[in-house]
């Protein structure tokens, strides 16, 4: 394992850009494999891109780990949400339930064994007494945020603490052989901050980057929008650098995959995002460090509003468009196969010339 | 090993709808997993419809196995494609070379090995001489199609010949343990018939169905929209019966994986398709035995012109849209994954009360 870097700002400073004359490497490669030129599309690009986050023109990535993050928050006393907050404990022990299929009977879990990919499950700010578990990393900073329509939802301490926990456990999943990182959530309410820090990263309006979530109705939704926009005016809200950003609208789950993020970058690793509140982070985190964006690969668009927004400012194109909102990761790990794929077609297909194909004109 | 079926007739009338009452089963449980209602999006009609495939609601689909037919096409004399004919052989050759990472060098190798998919290779009528190979199932009805665009490509003997091959290699590997099987071809000039199969089900302008194929250029593509009206316009080639369509405008590939469509759907398994060649196989299937539908399922949108208005007629939503242009079945194995997650879904998650999470409202 690696020494942990400690401090953010160390994290940042470690993530360097993915290797551009590997990529044209592969870019060529691509070109000689033996199929139409360009007729895998987006599988070929992703091939590429992942050449160069690890350095190789036939990559071999091989473990996928989603780390799911779990945290309170507490704007949902405005009543943003269509779930009480309770369901956010009850379904960390749902992650970690003993099942007659293994454990965890959550989607993440399903879908995770599906594809052989390893389950992490992470207190990062949960506002309850969570029964010690030998399968849940204990990394709670705080009982779950403030309510960031009436202040500032965390600290910068517990950001960076935050932060620094989400790296310690990627740190983790990449000693037990992860390649692939998936960062993923569970917090009810947490689509209330997600949207904050878009609408403040991306300078959208706030109707622009709010929707849904879970499934609220429209008065709901017209309320979710109001706090937001009453936490965007507060003072203190304006903060320049992305951490302030981050420290102010909040979120302890979104901190913890920030960390997961820059630390997986950091150690040229791939991540796979999946939905909105995943976007929020990554927005956070390439206004930290740019280059973290040539870590990153997008899963499907989601469903919820203000999703698209945060890829086309990320540049990247979604796999799949299966109108997943759910969260957990699932996105990311549904994801995996198609990256393992792609990776798989620069690594063991014949050239043109090895396997004697005429080419074409 | 259940007894083979003697005629495709027999095969049609095998096929029976999937068992309605249990996807309304499937549809209540999906309400009741733990996730926010709908929250899945197109993974729980998926879910859903492998229940009424499987007739459980809680469906365990296993094996994923892709079956490669391989045939040449009379057609490719007028100078259709992009690549030489020759291609349709070495490609074989390649389906089925020796490489450090296992058998076979070509994109669908790569990519079956990686999701855990077994491949099977036929010659379903290759113009060349194929070595012998323990891995090449021989099933060649001839060496090619003869020219559609001056008579019909097939005879009627010859179409049933290829289909009953096709179910037979269907039946092979279902008795191997598939549950998931994904036709694939490889013929050079086979999106010539596939087009005009589609011109004659959809009732479509050639042009809204006659696309570049493997990529060929703006003079190549106006010859092949010539060459698919005469084929139209033939005598002859206004057959009112669907198979009758498929033996005056071809394709030994397309009549074996329509071959492989009928078998599984008669024994209930699922059918992944992948793209443009596929869907005009699917055509015929679904004119033969509407209750194919069913079994049907879409892996992308490719690339090629015309693939959206198949699967719009097949009422088949596809689950991602990554560009896809190769064939070979590489479209429907990526998609492997993303249905065996589905069922898990169903399978694998709790309920609200299982896991005693409270609901929303």
């Amino acid at each position: 394992m690696s020494n942990p870097l400690q401090t953010v700002q160390q994290l940042v400073q470690a993530i360097r850009p993915a290797d551009a004359e590997v990529m044209q490497q592969a870019r060529a490669r691509q070109a000689q494999l033996t199929k139409p030129a360009g007729s895998l599309g987006l599988l070929e690009d992703i091939s590429v891109r992942l050449a160069g986050v690890f350095g190789t023109p036939q990559p071999h990535p091989r473990g996928v780990a989603v780390i799911v993050a779990a945290g309170d928050h507490g704007v949902t006393a405005e009543g943003v949400s269509a779930y009480p907050p309770e369901v956010t404990p009850a379904m960390v022990a749902n992650f970690l339930a003993e099942t007659p299929w293994g454990s965890g009977g959550a989607a993440v879990n399903a879908i995770a064994r599906t594809v052989g990919a390893r389950v992490y499950v992470a207190d990062a700010g949960v506002n309850a007494d969570l029964p010690a578990h030998p399968r849940l990393v204990a990394a709670s900073i705080r009982r779950g945020t403030r309510n960031l329509r009436v202040e500032a939802a965390l600290t910068p301490e517990e950001t960076e603490a935050a932060v620094l926990a989400g790296a310690a456990l990627a740190r983790q999943a990449i000693h037990d052989g992860a390649d692939l990182l998936v960062p993923g959530e569970m917090g009810i309410g947490n689509t209330t901050p997600a949207s904050a820090i878009s609408a403040r990263m991306l300078g959208l309006d706030v109707a622009a980057v709010t929707g849904r979530g879970t499934g609220v109705d429209d008065v709901t939704l017209a309320r979710k929008r109001e706090v937001i926009s009453d936490a965007l005016k507060r003072q203190g809200s304006a903060a320049a650098d992305p951490l302030g950003v981050l420290a102010d609208l909040g979120g302890l789950e979104i901190a913890f995959m920030l960390g997961v993020m820059l630390e997986a970058a950091a150690q040229r690793r791939a991540i796979v995002l999946d939905g909105f509140v995943e976007g929020s982070a990554a927005l956070i985190g390439v206004a930290l460090a740019p280059a973290l964006g040539d870590y990153l690969f997008a899963a499907g668009e989601c469903a919820e509003i203000g999703h698209a927004a945060q890829l086309a400012h990320l540049g990247l194109t979604p796999m799949f468009r299966l109108g997943l909102r759910l969260g957990e990761g699932t996105g990311g790990v549904l994801a995996a196969p198609l990256l393992l794929s792609a990776a798989a077609t620069l690594r063991e297909m014949q050239t043109f010339a090895e396997a004697s194909v005429p080419e074409g004109n």
